[in-house]
């Protein structure tokens, strides 16, 4: 599939185009991959622009298929050591029903090489969600960069959504008094009685600091920001001396073309002695494997809830990405570009 | 000298008054010292209002003694073990001619305990600056919070002032390369011709994210932040993958009624993950005696400068801390209050 246009606003699938093309024969250290699922992630409005954030990943170019979106699939042809058909393996190909991928190659940091997953630990779309990227952000994320320490109160933005409920449930499982914010009272009610945390509140029902002054009356000490504005401003008031914030994304920003100003209270930093840091999962892909076994562990151990909102056809996925930022969806976004034949 | 009024926008002597007061009788643990040296710093701006930022030092009370600031002096008569008449000493009691301490107590943080000073090191009033409050947030603020690494690139704003400079001299010591800015051609000259930084360039002479990017085509590492607003911004801009940012201050706003917003890029943090720490000096205590060590050390090999504004006069102190508010001061700011009798 294609970008047409950036879109304005609001992602819409006018925007996108399919195309079919004819794939060249492989050459050697290729492998061909029937794509069956794809991740949907916030991230990827940044890139729908024409120059995405410095630093960030590269901004998708117009007219030309869409690159650099984890996606699993199986191995129909191989020419790569180490692949052969059947095989169930993750890349960062995506956007496209069939990919030649070049074994070793990537463009988004090391995530999206192309590898054989455990499909012992899990189904292989989990490699997109729990034990791909969105694991791996809530996990370096809430366990390196966050890093709460015993007692610490732990506020989660968009704790409904594909990393915070991750991110909520290993915050939990540590022994921590978890506050989880989403942005609708259904979202509310999932957090509380399936992911029991311990306090939850839909930010659209009240004033955020009132909200947040409710659920944790004494102030928080850790903040996983998904969300950024106005959410960023609130936590950096009501987090006590020393307290930390990982700052995972701000997608309340992305489908602006404009960025709006930052929080008016960042002297507390100073006075409270605060430290912000940026998290990019794919900064910390040396985890995988340790990630791979405490979350496929807690898996197995039927401890580690993974909700997922599931959009069928990639001729859908715009659709699933304007869902998502609209909030409409829970848990991991996957597009299922084909169904599974398994082995 | 008691505040009668709180200031509104720059600080005017006529929001203060000169009281005279009769001493009681020295109670057990209490200490008799004649002041000769008031440090002033930018941070007392904050209390001068009726409400201090939360977390930070208590709101000063209007008609009042004003308290819980650096000053240094001699001991006139004392009722507490350790302390003997001519010692020379630091304390949290400024703004008087002579100060009835209690050993023991402080009142901000740890530093404005009575102890008595090494003037084998340094003539008492450096225990105010080098030695001190602005010693130990230079020391701790670029060793322990910025913590640069080989071959990083730290940029220092408001580096012709007394944290700034001692910021800047240390990582110069430690093999950086170092920018600084201020707010003067005269202080520019003092940056590169006295203190030797590798550049260093007037905010005020064009546009702050071009005159940063000529001293630093590729970015920056570190920077080193006294002034917030628009140079937080430029920084967060200009910092490279991984960069850090001590915060120090945000002068430039501490004159305004009203918080103004904050950065506007600041998902660069995510995208570039960066981090961001508040820093202040009195949280760092338990690095005095290591500071003492190595930044005496230094003085003694005169390998630092220590540039000094001195205004006389206990009368003269809000004129003081006006000027440092103005940008007009150089290095540390100090009242002499009283000449020192030594011993």
């Amino acid at each position: 599939m294609q970008l047409v246009s950036y879109p304005n606003g609001v992602v819409r699938s006018t925007d996108f185009q399919m195309v079919l093309r004819k794939l060249g024969r492989l050459r050697p250290g290729e492998v061909l991959v029937r794509n069956t699922w794809m991740s949907i992630d916030p991230g990827l409005r940044l890139r729908l622009r024409a120059q995405s954030p410095d630093g960030y990943f590269g901004a998708i170019p117009l007219r030309s298929t869409i690159s650099g979106v984890m996606t699993v699939g199986e191995v129909v042809a191989s020419r790569a050591d180490g692949f052969a058909p059947g095989d169930a393996v993750s890349h960062g190909s995506g956007w496209r029903e069939f990919a030649v991928v070049e074994a070793g190659r990537d463009e988004i940091g090391g995530l999206g090489t192309l590898r054989r997953v455990d499909t012992s630990l899990a189904p292989p779309r989990a490699f997109l969600g729990v034990l791909g990227g969105t694991g791996l952000t809530a996990y370096a994320g809430m366990l390196r960069v966050a890093n709460p320490r015993r007692g610490d109160v732990v506020w989660i933005s968009a704790a409904a959504g594909a990393v915070g409920s991750l991110a909520a449930q290993l915050a939990k499982i540590r022994g921590h008094r978890v506050i989880g914010s989403a942005g609708s009272d259904e979202k509310v009610s999932y957090l509380l009685d399936v992911l029991g945390l311990d306090a939850a509140f839909n930010y659209k029902s009240g004033r955020l600091e009132d909200l947040l002054h409710q659920a944790a009356p004494e102030g928080i000490d850790v903040y996983f920001d998904n969300v950024g504005g106005h959410h960023l401003e609130v936590a950096i008031g009501a987090l006590r001396r020393g307290g930390r914030i990982a700052m995972c994304g701000t997608v309340a920003e992305y489908d602006k073309a404009t960025s709006s100003p930052g929080p008016d209270n960042l002297f507390l930093i100073v006075a409270k002695e605060l430290t912000l840091q940026g998290l990019r999962g794919n900064a910390h892909v040396d985890v995988l494997p340790e990630m791979w076994r405490e979350l496929g562990g807690l898996l197995r151990a039927g401890r580690l809830e993974c909700p997922e909102t599931i959009v069928d056809g990639l001729e859908n996925a715009p659709l699933a990405l304007a869902r998502l930022m609209r909030g409409e969806t829970t848990g991991k976004t996957l597009v299922r570009i084909a169904p599974e034949a398994g082995k």
